[in-house]
């Protein structure tokens, strides 16, 4: 057994990611075997449905036609392996967050009628269909990374199989970078849209059937929260197995096998914990929260488990990386190092986001004096929340460099990503319990369902902002590992014995600035454009009021297609330039040289950071903290605070499910497409 | 006379300082022979002077206690020369903010009656006002950094001089986050408190007399906007100066006299180029924003003459500088870049920031759908706003760099901070201007008088915004040499060849993540203060007016004395942690290592520079957006859009006024202590 985990490492990961693929099929067939519900709720959950996919298909194609233009660019510069590897990121990461929409919005309905059963029922039809996305993301980024790996390296050899895999993390970063923005974009613009003319102007109730614009809100929960998420983690996990590979093959002893092995092994036995947590949640009958969050502790506890053992088996005797003497205990103490950094930030990120603790009861009671303090209060929040995360995040590189050097970072990354299978299941456990409400009351549904639905769906907010603050903590531990995979590339490609990075050459400090600008730029853009999409949904829902009064009384029905029409091609058309704002900037600081470049890729990475965990805490806490007044609190709903705190929700709408997590996916694609081009244009 | 210059550099540049400081107290005199109006003028007049000088009198008393403690570390550190050095800095820094206010306070009254007779002698008493800061603040500069280092020369020797100099770098720095800080805290809680309870819950227009904390508004904008505002450009000036003087030393060829005299001699002749601008303000008849644009172009042509004869004169042969050749016309093109970035950066933030161009008119437009959207174009316009800023300043490195290296950018950077005089002239006229037209209405003065203060006050909007956005500026540029002179005082202390601040180290990432944190944490603490105070006084009016409610029918008088206590407090107790926040850092970072601490140095400039744009732009365009609508767009006064737009506004005052400026000052007190603490930490 030993010996055979060494040698054939990557195809017993990719046989645990069989399992997990296995795994989410019959959840998908059990899911597809409850009840979905009444007649009324099958219209709405079909128009639910058909919005969602029509809106991804445009989104496909519109994304095609540019994908085919990088295509062509990564062919040119790095041959046809690398834009083999290209196709298949981009289809995988595609596929990944379309299959996770369809379980959504098939489970939305039963969610709903499970609802009619009782809490528990619900919890775990929702729950499931979270975990098929969560178990499709880690199994089709393992199998797709694992089986391409192998293909390639029988073909040509591991060298041309690792550069091809930079192209294959190209492709999955640049579709998830188009997924986020544009399911952002279309799911806020919808969201704020609806809020701002029917609770405000027309006084009705959240996913009220008179509002024109409700099915384009809950088409926005799927092809947002749950396309756009899978497409993002996707990435995440990809790039993050993908440098780990890089890393031990760039810092490695020569020839050695298991350091290039060790990362598949990793994401396989977690997929392992990942189906145990999974099984947690279902079997043992606990409140919703608690349930979901020992579900998580089970899956990280078992894996830390397995890794001990595996690290030990594979790496029997001291290996030297870059100079530095690395032990089994020193590898798994950094895999260690990625699980607790896991679990560090989603209580942080709990800690701000959730209605039990004091940064949300601030804002909350900030609300009492108006808009303004809400607004000055949330974004403190966010703020504050910046600091514990970037003191965790430093020292984990700390301490990783300390026991591995670049590699052990690597590691940390790899295991703290390796979890996303159980971590996604929370998330994607949101959109589906706020859609459920939706149906729920639309298709006139008893009061109770609701009010399970209700409670499931605030469990679902804070589990959302923890996922994000997750995903671009993760990105500000890869930050050194793919920088470090850009010097290296940089080193191997000119020749080079030394290259220095000096904060004391203006090249770099040029690059860095110019680095910073674009989380700031990239961040406006996702808000302005969710900012006119609202503005277009709300001057149609009052045209259709004005032209069928008879909506309001419920005599008409409004035409919900044109919402969601109008918000299609919105999102689609203003995804496009943010989208491209790291393209044009990689190219463009690449003419002024690699320590320019190099400069470039901290410098987005520190703005990114600090841009993302305080746009997405930020977000999180106004939403909790418009809840915790809606519970009663300061006054509750209607009173002068309630106004003030529904304020704070949509101005955080865009911060927390548009431009905030969209900061993750570009930051990867600007390190990713930095190493594609260096033969391009440093010679 | 060629040669005297030479020699005689720095006692001509005092000479010219002299000159300045002379043309200060005519226009003091000049001010003071003006009318003060009438009784009931003088009463409300003397209300505020006294406010603002028992707040300032308790500022130097506070923070005398914090500064001993500093003063005794620095002797400890760094010797008797060095500690008396941070006592004339804190001194100079103090005083500069001290008189202008002082003057200000004097000049709020008499531009009030001024304004009955009508616009331009308004104007000029107002702008007169502002110059006498102006003049201070680089008179002041000029002869603290000159004469300190004459006498320590003589004493000492040029390179314990040039040490000394630190101190007074630190000491100024020091005192100015404070005057910032407190000050910008007590501005915007009076400010925002007083509108929150006026104008929104008892619909009160703007300095109305039946408002209790009316008086703490109009305190608020001499201890912020005046003594707050000179006492960090004093400071921005001063490290500037001593920065050019100190590169030159550490990168000049050894023994050169003329690279240690030339940044004195072009802040010498930019006074003079001041003075002809201050005159061109006062004699040639204009249009209020045409005239302040004009003096300032006046100024800055004249310098630009003036630079490339006194360059071509000092630099007759070309220098070698840190192995690089450096002409006369190198330095001067150098010098020149300080200029035009100047012109730069004021002209785009006039474009974000006035009510003709697109960013202020989209963000009133977006007040029609309410509060959520006017906040989301807001902060959109501020994130937007960094792009070009940031643009200008790379290119000003690269250029610089490439003519003249680190001295190169010290020039610019001396060159730009050099039109302080004639800058501050244009920001200070904005509370002047503000102050009498609070004082018309108080008073009771024809309509058409509030109506010439206001159109100035508009002006006056627009000038502090570009005086912030140059402020903010000069410190990204001045990063490169503050943190040169970091890493040249470590090499030399250490006797260290080379010095590289790697960025593939991992002690530097993760100083550099550190050294982000700062200005986000200390941006959240400014503004969590402001919302503090200005609920307490919210909480305050609300009772005076419950136990009298006289006070809103005109029969009882406000105890206008019980505000502006409760902000005197507030503001002195809340700006304490967060002007602590730098030292702590910069401590804690320093048992990391150097490199982690230079890594710090360069992460805060890099959020820094963006959070500080962000947020004084974001300000600055939410004020003058609220502008708009009152002049009538999008419903005027009154409307949905104008109740939108003044949360914007509202939202807008700590961004623009605590939290954004006081950023500026944090950075240079981070880089100085940097320098400071090295013998301390690095053995």
């Amino acid at each position: 057994m030993n010996s055979f985990l060494l040698d054939q490492g990557i195809l017993v990961s990719i046989a645990l990611a069989v399992v997990g693929l296995a795994f989410a099929i019959l959840l998908i067939r059990q899911i597809m075997a409850s009840s979905p519900g009444n007649d009324r709720m099958a219209v709405i959950g079909d128009a639910i449905q058909q919005g969602a996919k029509a809106y991804l298909n445009r989104q496909i194609r519109a994304v095609s036609l540019i994908a085919i233009v990088v295509f062509a660019i990564v062919w040119y510069t790095r041959g046809s392996l690398a834009s083999a590897g290209f196709v298949v990121g981009a289809v995988c990461s595609m596929v990944a967050g379309y299959i996770g929409m369809m379980v959504a919005v098939r489970a939305n309905v039963r969610t709903a009628w499970a609802a009619s059963i009782g809490s528990h029922p619900a919890l775990k039809v929702a729950f499931n269909g979270g975990a098929v996305t969560g178990l499709l993301v880690v199994a089709l980024g393992l199998l797709s990374v694992g089986v391409f790996y192998l293909i390639v390296e029988k073909m040509a050899g591991a060298k041309a199989a690792i550069d091809a895999l930079i192209g294959l993390a190209l492709g999955s970063s640049l579709i998830s970078v188009f997924a986020r923005l544009g399911g952002g974009i279309y799911t806020k613009a919808a969201d704020v849209g609806a809020d701002l003319v029917g609770k405000i102007e027309q006084n009705l109730n959240e996913d009220d059937p008179r509002n024109p614009a409700t099915i384009a809100d809950n088409v926005g929960d799927n092809v947002g929260d749950c396309a756009g998420m899978a497409a993002d983690v996707f990435e995440t996990y990809a790039v993050s197995l993908i440098g780990g590979i890089l890393v031990g093959h760039l810092t490695g002893p020569e020839g050695n096998h298991s350091v290039l092995v060790y990362p598949f092994v990793l994401c396989g036995l977690s997929i392992l914990s990942s189906l145990l947590g999974i099984g947690w949640v279902n079997f043992v009958k606990q409140k919703a929260t608690a349930s979901l969050v020992s579900g998580v502790a089970v899956a990280g506890v078992v894996s830390a488990g397995l890794f001990k053992w595996a690290t030990d088996v594979m790496f029997p005797e001291a290996i030297v990386m870059a100079g530095k003497t690395v032990t089994a205990n020193d590898l798994f103490y950094c895999a260690l190092i990625g699980i607790v950094l896991t679990f560090v930030v989603v209580w942080i990120t709990n800690y701000f986001t959730s209605t039990a603790h004091a940064p949300v009861r601030r804002i909350a009671k900030a609300s009492e004096t108006g808009h303004a303090t809400n607004i000055i209060a949330g974004i403190s929040v966010g703020h504050h929340a910046t600091l514990l995360p970037v003191l965790a995040i430093a020292a984990s590189i700390w301490g990783c460099w300390d026991m591995g050097g670049l590699y052990g970072i690597a590691i940390a990354v790899v295991s703290m990503l390796s979890l996303s299978g159980i971590i996604i299941s929370l998330d994607a456990f949101g959109p589906i319990t706020d859609n459920a409400g939706g149906i729920a009351v639309m298709s006139g549904l008893p009061e109770e369902v609701r009010k399970i639905t209700d409670e499931l769906d605030a469990v679902g907010n804070t589990m959302k902002a923890v996922t994000k603050g997750y995903a671009i903590a993760s990105a500000g531990l890869a930050a050194m590992v793919l920088f470090g995979s850009y010097v290296e590339e940089v080193k191997a490609f000119l020749k080079l014995d030394v290259l220095v990075f000096d904060l004391m050459n203006p090249q770099v400090i040029i690059g860095m600035f110019i680095g910073g600008l674009l989380p700031y730029l990239f961040t406006a853009f996702g808000m302005d454009a969710v900012g006119n999409a609202a503005g277009a949904v709300v001057r149609e829902v009052r045209r259709q009021i004005q032209l069928k009064p008879g909506i309001l009384t419920g005599q008409d029905v409004p035409e919900y297609g044109q919402c969601v029409d109008i918000v299609t091609k919105a999102a689609l058309r203003q995804m496009i330039v943010p989208a491209l704002l790291p393209i044009v900037f990689v190219v463009g600081v690449a003419f002024l040289g690699k320590e320019a470049l190099g400069g470039l890729l901290i410098g987005t990475i520190i703005t990114g950071l600090f841009v993302g965990i305080a746009m997405t805490s930020s977000g999180g806490a106004w939403d909790n903290a418009k809840k915790y007044v809606e519970e009663g609190n300061h006054g509750g709903k209607g009173s002068f605070a309630h106004a003030a705190a529904v304020t704070g929700d949509t101005v955080g709408d865009p911060y927390k499910d548009t431009s905030g997590p969209a900061v993750n996916p570009m930051i990867k694609v600007v390190n990713v497409l930095a190493i594609l081009v260096i033969p391009l244009f440093f010679k």
